[in-house]
């Protein structure tokens, strides 16, 4: 059966901007601050270095009981036997990842407006990751959703949102009030010099 | 259960080379000119490029009866229902590739020593691509495989041996000689002006 996912603080990895040693120790430092969910994401490693980070990350998350959620790379959530896997609208369908995976497995979809939305709950989809919010350094190639598109996903679709894109604790409370479900941070907690720390008080943000 | 495949000449894709059109064209080309497998590699697609090429293709093999092996990408050669998987020493571990797919996928490793060639075999492989054989283009991260070594793996492993890399008309009946059951190629026949005689004097060539 499908567990019940807390998508509050969802650290999403960037080893580039990672201020921790390895991407193992920025789990764990994100999971201590109060990290809810972890979503692996590598666009330049070889698929056996990707493997093999994988494994390590899933040992720390697991230990936690965290999600691990792995982008795009369905072959390496299969391997891994991480508990979910996010794509976006250039990857493989949505409808045909939900195939694949069978019911269990958390499916998570980016989508930046309203139609993408509704494709993705056709699709079988968990939860939308809606982005970008705001301009951001870590992800170039997306259009930014205005918080009118934001409130007409929300309005639209009954299933989490979470979301993505130069998210901090400025404006965690106000995407609160729009009744998101979530945060996906990247540089915001991965790339702050404490990262415990960071989670802890994006967290507060959100919650508080 | 596991189909009886005829490794003797493997089209190995590539659009930046290629001469016809389009994919699907190409394919059709080759397989008329004798080809008997089909490896789909793309390097640059996205994702959803490469899940729809590969459906694409997929129509003209299945319609030919031709295997479609997909190159690196477990997640497209499940989400396609290709006949098998290819991959590298620095993909995702055989192994754990076959413990995913099941005994009826078809399971190529490539392989550049007799240990490599061996440990694949080991983790489940159907076949061994060995390569590169000789310089070229197509693929320029690679170490090449001596004759002598080619002619180890050859007496160290019992399942099929594909060649690859740089191999052409005139090298093909030496290849042959050293007991290996097929050859793939990239640019002898995807990027050659007429797709389908150059399939079928290297089918020539090769089975002389």
């Amino acid at each position: 059966m499908k567990r019940k996912v807390d998508y509050s603080i969802c650290l999403v990895t960037d080893r580039g901007l990672m201020s921790a040693p390895t991407i193992e120790l920025a789990v764990q430092s994100a999971i201590n601050g109060g990290c809810t969910l972890v979503q692996l994401r590598e666009k330049n490693a070889s698929l056996r270095e990707f493997f093999e980070i994988a494994q390590r990350v899933k040992t720390v998350t697991d230990d936690h009981g965290v999600p691990l959620i792995i982008n795009d790379r369905l072959d390496i959530a299969l391997a891994v036997g991480a508990d979910g896997v996010h794509v976006g609208q250039s990857d493989i369908p949505a409808r045909i990842v939900r195939n694949l995976v069978g019911a269990d497995m958390i499916l998570g979809v980016s989508a930046s407006n309203l139609a993408e939305a509704i494709a993705a709950v056709e699709a079988g989809a968990d939860y939308i990751g809606a982005g970008a919010l705001f301009a951001t350094g870590t992800k170039t190639d997306t259009n930014l959703v205005s918080m009118e598109e934001l409130r007409k996903i929300r309005y639209g679709i009954s299933i989490p949102i979470v979301v993505i894109g130069g998210i901090n604790t400025q404006n965690a409370r106000l995407l609160k009030a729009t009744g998101v479900d979530g945060l996906a941070v990247v540089s915001a907690v991965i790339g702050a010099p404490d990262i415990e720390s960071a989670a802890r008080e994006l967290k507060t943000a959100f919650e508080g």
